[in-house]
């Protein structure tokens, strides 16, 4: 985490709070689920909803909320993120979360169902020690609802050749972008701006949160083992079928079906056979496309945002959060 | 559920509202998770919780809150209650849930996951609607969290046979009391009464889980496969040693020892040959003695209580509840 952010001092500062606010929080009796948590925190992704919201905290000066608050609200998103993580590794059987053994995979499946809802009581509480009287009491609510419709479409899109690129996006709505926007959203909110700001902050996030998860979807049909830090094509064997696949599929259904029909039982071999085939048909390119437009709603949104400092920051960022070529 | 209600005709008619009320607020586009869901509800428990929240609103005619919000506030009760559950029955591996085939049974782990999930964020949603600037807010917080913590004290004192009396109530009083609390506080908070009475409903809520959750594991113990909704003798089977097995097993630790050091491989054999021994080592009959010191104190409370046809029923009702002898 810490070199990400080292180009942005501030943020870096910030969301160490935010780590070490979170460490304070997960404390529970149980060593091990304590222990799980505070392995994956420490592992840490990037924290990049918690950093996209103090970018957005500082559209203006006005101080309706103290720093503590604010990092109690950055906290939120990141335990709800953690949280659905790792219910989803129970559902997608992950051996690898942030290149550690998953919680589901090191202490069982178990042990993962109730170190998620441990971390939904925790983002309970904080929503509601923060938000009292905000309308983002409510908003957090539906949040946490969409997120979990989107993974739910992806659990039953598995398998299923007859999803197109729409279905994707829709689920991507709910499971990626839904949190994203809530992040730019409440820093646009909990630092003051106004009504337009917070809006187009919304907006800003569900464009990055697509561009991200497409371009997290391209990396598993170009990365090689090992460069990333969750197995290459986990996905494609559990039958989820992403946007390179789904855009490569269009007008080549016959050539990946022998290859499809057989679900669970693909081999090694296939899957790599696949993954040639959706390079070679133009899946990537195609998601590379879609991901740029994306990208560029968002840095077009961003643009219009006023002009300080923060949103030099917000460029930067996004730019390079989105313009990774793999 | 009807049957059990009829003696009660007021509470049986709002209990049917707040079936009605849950069968609406689960809709969701995943059929699975809606059927589900559906079928659990309509198969119901005894939609104890929310009898008792209502019982512990008739002690005051003043009404700050309309009896939609009241309806409103018991159904977030079952359906906390409904998601518990259902995480449960992952954990416990249950084949049955309510003489039904559970969820996880039927459409998987993976399938139980969200759907206990989906009702957190259900639960979530209600009780931001109804409780937004009352201290309930925090308060179902706390006790999501406070039955979380039962439940996994419980999941961690498997197949210990160091575990005493005292770990087994304090896993209950998480696990099973904190709803039972939390209904009856919050009927009586909702209902309008003085702060004397809701303070007294939660310690009376607290008694009566206790005594419930003992009678219950007592059932286990005395009943006859066939008997109950649920497979005899799981927990044993499962390594969850409850009161009558720790109440016999004080003094008798080598006489359960062989069997218990079997843990999971355990034979239908030697779990006939445990249940004997501790029916024969007194320990159905001492927890049935704690359970109705428990009961007691609960009564002694509800004397306690304003004089009104409320209390009569709820006296009535408490007795019905826990007096049952097998």
């Amino acid at each position: 985490m810490v070199s990400y952010w080292r180009q942005y001092p501030d943020i870096e500062v910030k969301l160490q709070a935010v780590r070490e606010f979170i460490k304070q929080r997960v404390q529970i009796s149980n060593t091990d689920i304590e222990s799980a948590i505070i392995a994956m925190n420490a592992a840490g992704g990037k924290y990049l909803r918690p950093a996209f919201f103090f970018m957005f905290t500082g559209f203006t000066e006005h101080k309706q909320y103290s720093d503590d608050e604010r990092i109690a609200v950055a906290a939120s998103l990141e335990i709800l993120h953690m949280a659905t993580l790792i219910h989803d590794d129970i559902i997608d059987d992950s051996p690898l979360r942030r290149g550690q053994v998953s919680i589901q995979s090191h202490y069982g499946k178990d042990v993962a169902v109730y170190t998620g809802d441990f971390l939904f009581t925790v983002f309970f509480e904080l929503v509601i020690e923060t938000m009292q009287g905000s309308p983002y009491l409510a908003v957090n609510a539906q949040a946490m609802k969409r997120i979990l419709l989107g993974e739910l479409d992806q659990m039953y899109l598995r398998f299923n050749q007859e999803q197109t690129v729409d279905n994707y996006l829709q689920s991507c709505t709910g499971k990626t972008a839904e949190l994203f926007r809530l992040a730019c959203e409440e820093g646009a909110y909990f630092g003051g701006a106004d009504t337009a700001t917070v809006e187009r902050a919304g907006r800003i996030g569900i464009n990055i949160g697509l561009a991200f998860q497409i371009l997290d979807d391209i990396l598993d049909y170009t990365a090689q083992e090992g460069e990333v830090q969750k197995p290459v094509l986990e996905d494609l064997a559990t039958g989820v079928y992403t946007l390179p696949l789904l855009a490569a599929y269009e007008g080549h259904a016959q050539d990946f079906k022998p290859y499809l029909d057989k679900g669970l039982n693909i081999s090694h071999e296939d899957i790599r056979t696949v993954a040639r085939m959706v390079r070679d048909f133009h899946g990537v390119d195609k998601a590379r496309e879609l991901a740029q437009s994306f990208t560029q709603r968002a840095l077009d949104d961003i643009e219009q945002l006023p002009h300080t400092p923060a949103r030099k920051n917000l460029m930067k960022l996004t730019r390079q959060l989105l313009h990774r070529t793999r």
